[in-house]
């Protein structure tokens, strides 16, 4: 019995890694017992045991693996938009919860040194702050523009110092913005990327506050799940003591996501788009990565989709229908 | 009046920073006063108001800083092979008192707006981790292969986003291995570097722990602390927003280190060194940076020896004379 903690269970890739879990088991593997952990759940929760907490509490992250889970996907997290408004809160539960999960994680293996848990953590490419290459490589650094950013970057190097010391066994996946995401917009700055597909699909207008110039990195929730699975059964000794690794995406400009909008839903739905430029936003954005060459990924087996038309493909069969 | 505290001034870069100031003032402005923080100090230490203080102790950044300083170079740290051998303390004394000392500084920031002192954090290039390119550029990803490594990336990001957000003016640079380094050996891996020419400079003998074909990145003592100097002067705009920066230095073998050891002091000099290899270092040091391109810190005017007669020559004229 593989026993699996998911912190941030609650949230939106949390909840489609949960039901992808107890559809399929992990990997294939169903005798699995899946604990899904954060401060709020969904009213038709996908399956896991509940467990509420909210990681910045101190004594939290100890009480969530006192138990021992096998395997931890740590996705807690406040989005870019509240980090950056609430400087506090956002390094109080996006940075101090993993040295907390880090130093619990640590005693245990310290009171039995066979425990060394899996723990794959969702970090960003919010990592990475402008100017970039015409494609942001393996080997470019980490200057984060945000304080997200910045945090994700912190743990990422906390989860790795702690893997080379022995205690756990841990690999940061640097999502891709994840697109099409459903359900309410939220505070992060890139909600526009979903919004602009999803609200014409759901014959709803749309606020565009960019350029269509303005090119992005995408990846489906699906993908997004994926990477975290394969994450979970990554053999890390390939990753050469890099365990911080950009995920696979497709990149394209706001153009192309409404011409593949157009595609899918016709005319009618790209009329819905109303472009009311934000000055806030534009200056965000303008900070973001592009385009990526992620070659580790790839040889590692990590797959995103290979162009929008997919990644809208994905929306409609796993939320409209 | 310019209030300077040095945290981390009872340290061989504190104590010669501290000379420095006391002898020329700070780029020449003599209108300053000093303050040493460190957890003891030598006998001759250098002039300054000395405040005693273990900065892993929650509060004492706080106190540290409670009388508003202008400028704070924060160099407070235990060396790389201590906070190898020691995880806890490693971390608890490289890493979480720049959490401190950053909130403290936003504290009284928020108290009073004008009060944005600027802060020079003594990082290091165990930031970096092999493989590298031959030359390590500007924009080379930081991924450490050291608990001191990971614990100094991470103050580089805190110390950047605190800095984005207006409350400090951070510069971290990242020092090249000091060498020579004076008196008596220390816990740093790094030790031997500095070892093999100042002990046999001395008429000692001196273990060297490693093959001759060792590349590595080295600049002296006087050179640190111009780095220094030269970053709590530097406008920190011209950083546009990559506040880490690589130091420059002088890269060789150790070979050439023993042969600039001939050239100053001649063969019985080089005779003093016993080859006596210690797997230990070589696999610590088989991971280091061997050499840099820095072409961002040249043109921001930091500057270096440009080979190792002359690294040597300034441990003959600042510590034999």
């Amino acid at each position: 019995m593989t026993k699996i903690l998911i912190l941030g269970g609650g949230g939106m890739i949390g909840q489609k890694l949960a039901a992808e879990l107890a559809a399929n088991g992990l990997n294939g593997d169903r005798n699995i017992a899946v604990t899904l952990h954060d401060i709020a759940f969904p009213s038709n929760s996908a399956p896991g045991d509940q467990v509420a907490g909210d990681v910045s509490v101190a004594g939290t992250m100890k009480a969530a693996v006192a138990n021992k889970p096998d395997l931890i996907f740590h996705l807690a997290s406040v989005v870019s938009g509240e980090a950056e408004e609430d400087y506090s809160k956002g390094w109080a539960v996006n940075m101090h919860p993993m040295w907390e999960l880090m130093e619990a994680l640590r005693a245990l293996h310290k009171a039995d040194v066979q425990y060394r848990p899996k723990v794959v953590f969702s970090s960003s490419i919010a990592v990475f702050g402008a100017p970039y290459p015409d494609a942001i490589g393996d080997e470019f650094l980490s200057a984060p523009l945000s304080s997200y950013g910045a945090q994700k970057a912190v743990c990422e190097l906390m989860l790795s110092d702690a893997s080379r010391k022995g205690f756990v066994d841990g690999i940061s996946i640097r999502l891709p913005t994840i697109c099409v995401r459903p359900g309410l917009p939220n505070k992060a700055a890139s909600g526009f990327f979903s919004g602009i597909i999803r609200e014409p699909l759901n014959g709803k207008k749309a606020v565009l506050p960019v350029e269509d110039t303005v090119r992005h990195w995408h990846a489906s929730p699906r993908s997004a799940v994926g990477f975290l699975t394969h994450a979970a059964a990554l053999d890390t000794n390939l990753l050469n003591g890099r365990r911080a690794l950009n995920m696979p995406g497709f990149s394209c400009t706001v153009a192309e996501q409404i011409e593949a909008l157009r595609n899918a839903a016709g005319e009618d739905a790209v009329r819905l788009i109303r472009r009311e430029p934000d000055e806030n936003i534009i200056a965000i954005v303008k900070n973001w990565p592009r385009n990526f060459e992620t070659a580790r990924a790839l040889k590692l087996g990590f797959k995103a989709e290979a162009n929008f038309d997919e990644i809208i493909q994905v929306y409609v069969e796993d939320e409209l229908s």
